[in-house]
C-alpha cells in the first residue's frame, strides 16, 4: 500500500533524515521515499494508518496537507 | 578567544545541530553558538586553530566564508 503525503517545512536532508528516522519507528517495514523539491512523502509497504504516519511526520515539526 | 565564521547554507534546527556536534568533535569544551538569520557561528573558549574549526564546519557540507 502506497501512501503519500505532502510535507512542508523539509530544508535540507537532515530533515528527511529525521522524517525517514520517525518513520521507521512508527513502521520499521515502511520503505520511504522523500522528494523535497516536490514536498513529497512517500511510504511504501506500511499498514499503518494513514494518520499514524502524519502523526510521525508532524512531530517532527513538519506541516501534513490535509 | 571567541572565533567568529560566517557560514552559509544552515537551513534549519538540524543543521545547526550537526554543526555543533562536528565542533563539538573537535573541540569539546568549546561553547558553540549559531545565528542561523545571521549565517553567523561564533565559538569561544577554543584553543584550537580557526582552520581546523572552519574545516570541521565545512566537512559537514557547509561553506565557511574566507
Amino acid at each position: 500500500m502506497d501512501q503519500t503525503f505532502t510535507v512542508t517545512g523539509m530544508t535540507c536532508g537532515h530533515c528527511e533524515a529525521a522524517i525517514k528516522r520517525a518513520l521507521a519507528q512508527v513502521d520499521p517495514a515502511a520503505q520511504v521515499q522523500i522528494d523535497r523539491s516536490q514536498q513529497r512523502v512517500q511510504v511504501q509497504g506500511s499498514q499503518q494508518p494513514r494518520e499514524a504516519l502524519a502523526a510521525a511526520i508532524r512531530e517532527e515539526g513538519y506541516e501534513v496537507a490535509a
